[in-house]
């Protein structure tokens, strides 16, 4: 590479269950700095949708904040997603767990209706009309369909989660682990990660492959 | 490998500051699956000496449970410290993050002086006892010489951290990114990570190199 190309991740987070996947998020850090590439990372800062005890799966009476978790997986290095415009960076890419769908837009509750976050709508039609490449791991394809109304991706082969992208207007392929789909046209790269039983060296395969995949079309 | 090994990995929370590094915990698991091995995860269920915005690095009034945090990087799959000991795993392995300093013992406090929770100390001497190896990383062979006394170890080139241990009665190796220290008496491994100034690679190679040390010695 004749120069350092740069990807902005952007976290929903820091946990499965209510925020961006920490295995996803680590990996996708990972594979960028493998490739030769650099990356910043970003995540709103806004409220959690809710906060979810991972030992019992149970909802806790408490608020965090996006921003401020998402900066555990950081280690502080993190903006918030106000700051991200094309300029900013070659590509966008969106590790995946529930924080997509919680705090990104409102899929878990909404399906097909979901709203998106008004900040997260803007920087994906930003590097879209920008014509650069955007990444979706694990749920977040859903995001991405929802903002620009008619990409092809893969989630795995969930069916509810499918049909939902298809009423949004997406394509959906159905793929098994570590495969990706990539959208030539709209240059958008996705891979099912944990939206299938995988376990981590599966995640760390997906997460490669997909910037791998990603920084090609660079 | 005839037999896979099972690596119990003993998680202190949820991010640098107040728990488990994540880059460390994640490459952890992914170094241990990739050797063919498996794991099972373990945390205290114990209060966080204190919960750090990640942010900005000042503490938040609140409190969080370690076992609940850790759950977080575990995906859910985690067991109470209380319930393991030597006979559950072949070898045993703690990744670093201030959580190590500030919730499994109070060297972040007490320095040289510090407490171990009980818990702790007696899997350390378990282990120890049943002559099965010790794997730590960054910042936690402090715990491991405040328990075993004697051991030689490295957390990379600090100068205040190295005094400490050998005030422990440990012997301080200084080491640059991912190299290993072997203490072949006292069956521990070590290697600096986080505890130097380090890129997300040279994480996932010095977790690579101590989890393939600690599976050779098996």
């Amino acid at each position: 590479m004749t120069k350092s190309k740069k990807i902005a991740v952007v976290l929903s987070g820091c946990g499965v269950y209510d925020g961006a996947e920490i295995h996803e998020s680590v990996f996708a850090l990972w594979a960028i700095a493998s490739a030769g590439a650099s990356y910043d990372i970003y995540a709103p800062d806004v409220q959690q949708h809710h906060v979810i005890n991972h030992l019992n799966g149970q909802e806790m009476p408490e608020k965090r904040n996006v921003l401020i978790e998402a900066a555990r997986i950081a280690r502080g290095d993190i903006q918030p997603v106000s700051e991200l415009n094309a300029t900013k960076a070659d590509a966008i890419l969106f590790p995946g767990g529930f924080g997509v769908a919680k705090n990104l837009c409102s899929f878990a509750v909404d399906g097909a209706d979901c709203q998106v976050n008004p900040e997260l709508e803007k920087v994906v039609k930003d590097f879209h009309q920008a014509g650069k490449p955007i990444g979706a791991l694990c749920i977040s394809p859903v995001l991405i369909t929802k903002v620009l109304g008619n990409p092809e991706v893969t989630i795995g082969s969930d069916a509810d989660t499918a049909k939902a992208i298809e009423e949004m207007g997406g394509k959906h392929v159905n793929t098994s682990h570590a495969e990706v789909v990539v959208d030539a046209t709209n240059k958008i790269v996705s891979t099912p990660c944990y939206m299938l039983d995988a376990n981590i060296l599966q995640i760390a395969d997906g997460a490669k492959k997909a910037v791998d995949t990603l920084i090609k079309m660079l």
